[in-house]
């Protein structure tokens, strides 16, 4: 059951109030909680392809393709999440405004670096092991992702950034812009979950490893799935939870 | 960039009212294209395993299998989306509820038991070819979405469909509810996508079909996945669009 009707809300204000309260949970401590699992997932990624897959560098090897998961999880969801959750800190709701649009933006473009240079790494060593690129579910729905997403930063960079850009053009983009902000984090989310599927059917092929028997390394790399989509879900849910949005305001800086 | 300030829409009556009528959509022919793309992505699931995989049986075998990809995206993505709609539909907005929440509730039920054949054929399937169960990260997203779509399900059919369930209560839980209606879809969606990318690199092994020459198997169903993700992104857009949400009323019957 997906949907109920807003009707069921239709309550009293001190009840309305008193269920209010009871699910009242401050951001900052959650936000906190947020960072330390973002950073518990980089750490994991990190030493599943350093203890199992056998480390890093820029030869081309398998090694060269471990750089993928590390910069995809650290920019397209973590970084993505950070950047994503920059207005809901209180903070934000006073004062300038700029130098905030300038930290989501530049978060956001941290993200998107550190998600070309993930991309960049797959394809180098696809090319230098003579693998087609882009043939899988993954990489469409992955590459589909990225290309949203700088679309997404150029229309946001264009519509909120550039000083001229006109009002009713800011006022229909604004939805658009966070419902797609949510979207595609969920969009990355998935294409970890797929990829992360995907690399451990192709790397726990013998005898004595295989997925199926449910290795050290399985178990790991599926808490760590585990770990990315709860992340993932939890900002979704901080982005979209009514108490922690910016509340509307005429404040003369609006259209810095 | 993800979620700029709400600010961004502190615009003079006519500048937003110019603005929300150029994005303007009509409920119900937006509503008959998600129908016919649910549908298309039913026939397509169908169609492959059909014609690519040897279509369906009762036996134990892969034609066992080939239920659990048509069982999943007809329950767990296409009908549960079709439930997650209906307090969309204008005419729920008006005269006696209970029949919508009816239909709402019966909706998602047949979701939910078509979703657990589809799981109930692949364990099926596993226990009869002596492989594991529950060993892919595939398997435990997809096993944590459907309890938590069945958490979901018995939650919503206390707080909402039993008459004794207080009024504070329904308003704790109508926008915890409201949530996990489209987490668990997005997490259907990415179930899927994870699925059919494993089942195509199980499936596509030989020299002449391998995945990574993109046969017509790998095109077709790759192109399944996609469709299931933008089925699953304009569900949950229709869902958040707040000019398609049910008006906040006091209708007698809003305790039904």
């Amino acid at each position: 059951m997906a949907a109920p009707s807003d009707e069921e809300g239709a309550v009293g204000p001190r009840c309305h109030h008193r269920s209010t309260a009871m699910l009242d949970v401050p951001f900052l401590p959650f936000c906190a909680f947020l960072g330390t699992l973002g950073l518990l997932c980089v750490a994991m990624v990190g030493t599943w392809c350093q203890h199992w897959r056998g480390g890093f560098s820029l030869d081309g090897s398998s090694r060269t393709f471990n750089w993928h998961p590390v910069l995809m999880v650290t920019g397209l969801v973590v970084l993505y999440g950070a950047a994503a959750l920059v207005y809901r800190i209180p903070n934000t709701w006073s004062g300038p405004k700029l130098p905030w649009k300038v930290l989501h933006g530049s978060l956001a473009l941290g993200a998107f670096v550190l998600t070309v240079l993930g991309l960049a790494a797959v394809f180098c060593f696809h090319n230098s092991q003579g693998t087609p690129n882009m043939y899988s579910l993954h990489s469409w729905m992955g590459l589909g992702t990225v290309l949203l997403f700088s679309c997404q930063w150029a229309a946001g960079f264009g519509a909120f950034l550039l000083p001229w850009a006109p009002t009713w053009l800011r006022a229909l983009y604004k939805p658009i812009h966070v419902f797609f902000g949510s979207t595609i984090l969920m969009l990355s989310v998935a294409s970890c979950m797929s990829g992360i599927n995907e690399k451990l059917f192709f790397s726990l092929k013998n005898g004595t490893m295989e997925y199926k028997l449910l290795p050290a390394e399985a178990v790991f790399a599926n808490t760590l799935g585990l770990l990315i989509l709860i992340f993932g879900v939890l900002v979704v849910a901080a982005l979209a939870r009514p108490s922690w949005k910016r509340p509307d305001s005429d404040s003369p800086d609006s259209r810095q």
